[in-house]
């Protein structure tokens, strides 16, 4: 398989654009990748196109991309798969350039979810990442659906809601210096463990907020990054996992499946180990999910995750910093553009042009799970081994 | 790039499907393509699906694919494209394989279109295919549309609605001995000319009926191949195109950029060109978009697909047969599951199988186009060279 590389990023602020469509977001994210390309590019250098979306405020995802960018001679996919679809993205078009069929591929990740015409548009988008026959109409929303995990979680482990709330203290610390992120600024573990409760044991501090807004990324076989930079980030390894949709199939509410079986694949294609990884993007929709799924990347122990958190190894300063951009949490959660975003951060921290820059990162990680916990991916990345 | 083949194709009968949901339309599709694998086939053997479906009344599409066919081990990845989404998800699988990350890919494409929860879903889905500005909210729904091209056809080309109505005929005929057809039976030039008009030049014989369906495809690289069957069908070439969304943007009505495109991308991937084609399963949601399409596909030239009509060169029995499975028009339109089962007839064709049988067919083209023409895909296949 010949190598891939990103040779360019780019995304929008996450926010409420509630004056802005995907027409908008889309040239945005675009606009400001084209001009990352240390050396240039020119739209015609684009083969083809992987979109990944949920929402259609703006109507056709493909065609709507390709008309606003002026891109109706490139071929567009359209890749769902609920949360995971960023990372899913960057998947099929690295299998595009690995195939030979492209040379070089535009990523973009965009939705917008602060804003949809009817309230049936919103619960019809909500039904496409859930079972429509029985947990969704028993309401098992995101939130619910995400509760039952943590819930168990704290019960067999020795986690507390403290450590839930300690998660959120990091990332928006992280996001505070953020100018993508959307809730820059930084709260107290009291605050978080005082507020309101969303869906126990979720307060509203444990809770991403959905946002609106666009990412993008330009990959490019070995054959031509030198066309585009000096300084690619390598695509070492993606993954793809999947697991039960309904919460009855589920017989251990306490790991992911599917991100145990992502992270396989992405770890045995990239040759890697846990221990190899520098920085990580993972999902922390709720803060719950980044403390379980430091366990199924393989990062902590069985029922160990709390430790890494005590110890602040997934915090700046740390060992393995976890969502040095906010992460979903802090930064905001459009979610077919969530995980190229989260690519757009790691070729930030690999190339040490990060904001909160980790010294020296090489390897670095991205990590979505969604579908109710069906469905989840990893991309794993490399860089020159950046020093801020 | 490696060689990809087809080792095994199924489906389930485009119909009504009231009473059977998506979990109950892929088991039925998938259970017939393992069953038409040669040496057979294990679940095991599949290393990724890709699932083209546009609807989701039964929610998650990958989720509900894994789940239902008992494949939480394998990815799935979610591709959507408009009409054009299941030949897009062939192409999407066919570079997963060619790229080495897979051995063994199944594609499958569904869709349940005759009975949505509610109107609001239906008018969601509907809106997914089009501008949401503009176009969908002043009352272009697809005969609409379509009808807006063909109505200037008419104008610019020899064509009548006589033409129209002669492919409406064919296909008719085609699909009555075609066990999944769901339209089979013949009609007369003077019914179809007599029949209500839906949106003038179409009248109810002219459209597809919009229905609920699975199909599913075994696809398998060169270095595989023989595990499964001395009788591959070969992949030749894949092409994807776009062109614009809105319709105050298409300069000229009567042809549809985005199969040009497709089809050269195709037919550049193949190293053929149309006159090398035997049979073609053609993109007829309404008859106009077929005798349009024999011209964009480079079947026929400017303004003279109807000679190919009148010449009855696209019937049976003819030099390049047109729809033998009854295309859209009489076998049905689920749009998710429409461009795989295209390639399901041409799987059967190109070994010799096929009900309607074209005599020593060797190579075959499937088209889909959608997504206001905004979307085209083709497919190019090669088989031995059957003698039905």
């Amino acid at each position: 398989m010949r190598k891939v590389a990103i040779v360019g990023a780019g995304m929008t602020p996450f926010a409420e654009h509630f004056a802005l469509g995907i027409k908008d977001l889309l040239p945005m994210a675009f606009a400001e990748c084209a001009a990352s390309v240390d050396k240039g590019m020119a739209k015609n250098d684009i083969d083809a196109v992987w979109f990944g979306a949920m929402g259609t405020t703006d109507g056709f995802p493909s065609g709507i991309l390709a008309d606003t960018l002026g891109m109706q001679d490139i071929p567009v996919t359209h890749v769902e798969n609920s949360c995971a679809t960023g990372n899913d993205a960057v998947r099929n078009a690295l299998y595009g350039i690995a195939s030979g069929a492209a040379d070089v591929a535009l990523v973009m990740g965009a939705d917008k979810l602060r804003e949809v015409a009817t309230k049936d548009m919103l619960w019809g988008w909500e039904a496409t990442t859930r079972d429509m026959a029985w947990d969704y109409p028993l309401g098992l929303v995101a939130p619910a659906g995400f509760a039952l995990h943590v819930r168990r979680y704290l019960y067999e482990s020795p986690a507390t809601r403290e450590h839930l709330a300690m998660i959120a203290v990091k990332n928006h610390r992280n996001a505070v210096e953020n100018p993508k992120a959307r809730l820059r600024f930084e709260i107290t573990v009291e605050q978080a463990l005082a507020a309101p409760i969303v869906a126990d044991p979720f307060g509203v501090y444990d809770c991403a907020p959905q946002s609106d807004g666009a990412a993008a990324l330009v990959l490019a076989a070995e054959d031509v990054v030198d066309r585009f930079t000096d300084r690619p980030v390598w695509v070492r390894g993606v993954g793809l996992g999947m697991d039960s949709v309904m919460y009855p199939h589920k017989p251990d509410m306490t790991t992911f499946p599917a991100t145990v079986r992502a992270a396989k694949r992405a770890f045995g294609m990239a040759g890697l180990t846990p221990s190899d990884v520098d920085v990580a993007e993972v999902h922390d929709y709720f803060t719950g999910i980044e403390l379980i799924s430091y366990e199924d990347l393989g990062f902590a122990e069985r029922f160990g995750a709390h430790k890494l958190v005590e110890a602040e190894v997934t915090s700046m300063g740390g060992a393995l910093p976890v969502n040095p951009s906010g992460g979903l949490k802090a930064k905001g959660h459009p979610p077919g553009a969530t995980g190229v975003a989260q690519c757009v951060e790691l070729f930030g921290q690999l190339r040490g042009e990060a904001v909160n820059q980790v010294d020296g990162a090489r390897i670095g990680l991205a990590h979505n799970i969604g579908g109710p916990t069906a469905v989840a991916a990893v991309t794993i990345l490399e860089g020159a081994g950046a020093h801020g």
